[in-house]
């Protein structure tokens, strides 16, 4: 398994949002692929950072991907207001879907790609059918919608459960990606990344780190990406 | 009855979400009177305009009086996260409100301006008991959470509406503030002071309009405003 | 006030559902003007009678009205529903409706008859500022969902709402329509029409009656329509 | 209008819960009229003090009333649980019933006394059809569910609502009782009897009185409310 | 594995609504073994095609077998509703059964069938301790509610989940029936009785097919089933 | 696999909740580990047996362990409030978590031990990434909330799955414990054991036999759990 490159995926909730307009030309000129933006209904989880208006103002701003990550207890309803906004990339939960098949197929009929998020503890079993018709899945690795709370730690699991998935999506014959979201940090990455995971998160300890410019951020990241994928040829070429 | 002056305050939502530091900062210079924040949380109605994070950063930023205006279907949580935040108003619905006056309460304790919101066909009589402990009311005069559809207007019973909330104040020997949320126009700002109005929140057609500079629609504001004060002086002298 | 004539609506559910085609064509024969479908999602209260796939069917089939009751919990849903089906009339309940205004603007936008349902308990403060806006207003006289129930009799105070409802409308300069259902009855009619009711629903008591022919009920009926407008123009010519 | 009587309802709640048995037969001791049992299922306000097995047990070991008041997002389930065990008198909430009407209907039909309950700042209107069919109408004077929260004190306008509720009454031509529930004490109740209450919930400021003895409490309560008695026919004769 | 038979149950929503009394009798010289009927509470999916009254009155007009599907959130209503009414066999959703094992006893103590219903995307994983109880299981092929969608196709994964979910009851020692939802046609249906469906819903592709009658649609089908069975054969024979 | 000890905890439920007080002691006498204790708040199922002011009360007067079983489906209110009242081990049901992770969190946070509720038949794949977090599972054998009818007997397959939970535990290289809840009794008691399972809810069956004192049943029980420790010893010798 050779995967050309890392999408590295800077979370909006992080950055200046006194200042979008330059905050995001910033980010474009660091050279990242894409906004994660979480969209949070209070209901899921207890918080609601951000808002669709801003979102639809900030699309005519920028080229960058726009890669949505709805947490909600009505997915319906957000999917169908960030299509009509215009994005690359929506992923859902799998814990508040009844119809996940259909939502999937809601999004990608709008040439759109489609994932599916699934809470740090949820069974991989759950994408048992799923798998084959997902762009990626979105892995959370801290409690999504408590990243505020400062004792909320990336789950000891996490590299496990990036493994396990990326075996199941080999089993498929498809090289679906894996999105990673939760305490993605510098140290952390190089294991990420040899487990399976092919698309980053970045949030205060992957990019917007206290008392470092984003270039310097930068520089830290590419070399971890580095060192993941160097990682993962030696695993692959050992197995 | 001789109010003093007229509370304005501009909609954060149609302000340029994009630049909300200067944005922000260009309203204090027009000499606004606070910041009316929505916060809406998709259930109440299908809109989630802003987020908290949003509110958080700008806080530190301004020291206009910010003015919340909760449309949840989880008032307690959300007064619960602007009262950390510091704010100075606290609007929330009746409609969803199971123990509003405790809710009140709790607003009020902090030393905070505690108001309830009506949707518009809400009747009066549902503040029967609540308004003694009220700062003010809020009465809605579109469906919110409607704003974005072009084809709702302000509703017909609007000063009707306002003037029998004055005088059921009145009658409590108070004066409670009324603020009047929804097309709030230069053309219909007379006739709402005059009805009673006291705190006017200002969108497209009162502030942040099409084609002209913030200072423009402010000095087409003040004559609205003193035409209204003028006319409410005619009235009571007629009384 | 002098109204010209009552409108007769059979509740569909009373009617052959197994033979639908025939029994429609019957009710057209006995003259009636409308047909009232009940639409109930067993949310509301714990009833299902009838589905939408049966109205979409009967609509190619039949030129009376249909007269929608919309009992649910999620009214904004239905309504779309019977708009697209083609209908004339909608109601639905205030006690489930967060922006009734708005749902009325959605109905009549399409130029159908808009009219708000109340159960039998609800205060008639709840339409202090929709009934300017409304077709008409339909009175339930048992709790909405429990027909079923035989020991559900009409409630003792029904003539006595219609009356102070009909109060109420002609305090706004209007004439807008009363619609009652719930145990309709020959008995029944001539004081509710007295009353202000200008449109009755027909059940097992006021037209699908056990042991007669639709048209000798249908004689019956109109008999004590006659009758009720006769005791309102008296009552009318005594104020 | 003159009240024979009126009625002590100790609250449950308060009372010892290790050692139920014993303290129930105080109570009777006392000369109390009945047991007021509130049953709070933690949806409608965040507490859940007593259960119904508690209830079940008490009910075969005494003879004293068992005074019912739900506050509940499902009020029909309770109403059914506390019909099979066994009870004198059902009060629900009005704000959480759809079909109220039909609730209290379900509670006369088993020969049980049947009221709602209103939050404080509940509207009287919404009572405008219930009134001539309930038994009693229970006044909440705190905010229901937070008796545990000191800050909670009994609402200003309660001698007003009470007053307000025995005229709406007094219209009707009944003399249905009124419940007054929360921070009822030896102080408020002479004004509170004056106002029309004739059912008082007594709890740790009416009858267990820290630091005083049963008997002691039970003197001043009857102090205060031969004070409230007489103040009544005082206002009824001068009136 | 040798099956004697496949069940076939064609789907009522699909038949002649307003006729029923004839469409049925057509279905029985047809040949069918059961009646589909699809309950949808409008909350579940968003549709809500038939309803409880028009069952009903079925009931008593045939002796076809009453194939119940609940797609609803509030199982337990409907399963107690169908059991009154009198039928075969009842399934519900596991996706909205908190209790799915109690639900199961209910129907099997009135000598009912009981089946369990999966929406495409759901995992086998949640009948790891149901299958025993029960009498079949109900695999949707596409997404259940959304028939009318004619974008909705049958899910590429049918024959592999089939086949998986026979598998799975092949190893707990029993022969449970598995019945097939969704587009279910002449062209899927070898595969579909290959993999080891036993029961067939059909509509509008396995029955009710435009432009032909039911007789030639059953001689299609029958020589459709039979070739299934044939390759069930062969295909068990090579194992 | 040798464990050293099996919890025994009776649960409160089946007390005499009138004279609570002595009932813990004889139960404190009877040598009991913990006191087992339902909080169903009668949306989880319809059962409401104990309240928390119940619970607070008896926090003062014992020593015992309280071993609390949440079925709600608001767990972060319940493990709150029983946190407050200081108790040593918490289980929630998985069924109603959307973020169980974060709730074990909570409860570790605390030094309190936090175990996990499934009920009867919710899959083990549930557990997948939760299991090293616990310190118990909790295996429902009956469905919860339904002890009252008697009809409801302990699941067939009880037996594998605590076997199947055991093997799971054991592939973590944990010895997490296992609770088992429902019908467990002296016959059932060894093979529970020989399975797996380290901790003993007592109800009717088990401790609370009608007919027999504390100490009769809690010899009966000491005998079943001996049998059971030697069966499972003798079991893990053979493999």
């Amino acid at each position: 398994m050779a995967l050309k490159s890392v999408i590295l995926s800077p979370s909006l909730m992080c950055a200046d949002l006194l200042n979008l307009s330059h905050a995001v030309r910033e980010l474009e000129e660091a050279g990242v692929d894409a906004l994660h933006i979480d969209l949070i209904d209070s209901a899921f989880s207890p918080s609601m950072p951000l808002g669709l208006e801003t979102i639809k103002q900030l699309r005519k701003h920028t080229r960058l991907d726009f890669d949505i990550h709805i947490m909600s207890v009505n997915n319906e309803w957000f999917i169908k207001q960030v299509l009509d906004i215009g994005v690359q990339r929506i992923a859902f939960h799998y814990e508040t879907s009844l119809h996940p098949d259909r939502l999937v197929n809601l999004i990608k009929k709008e040439n759109v790609e489609a994932g599916i998020a699934l809470n740090p503890a949820t069974s991989l079993t759950t994408l048992d059918y799923l798998l084959p018709s997902l762009d990626y899945a979105l892995l959370m690795l801290i409690n999504p919608g408590f990243a505020g709370d400062k004792s909320e730690q990336q789950v000891p699991y996490a590299e496990e459960k990036v493994r396990q998935l990326r075996a199941k999506i080999t089993a498929t014959g498809n090289r679906t990606a894996i999105q990673v979201d939760g305490r993605v940090s510098f140290a952390t990455i190089p294991g990420l990344i040899a487990a399976g995971a092919t698309n980053l998160v970045l949030g205060s300890t992957g990019l917007f780190v206290a008392g470092q410019t984003l270039e310097e951020s930068k520089r830290m990241l590419d070399k971890a990406v580095a060192g993941g994928l160097a990682l993962m040829h030696k695993e692959g070429a050992s197995v």
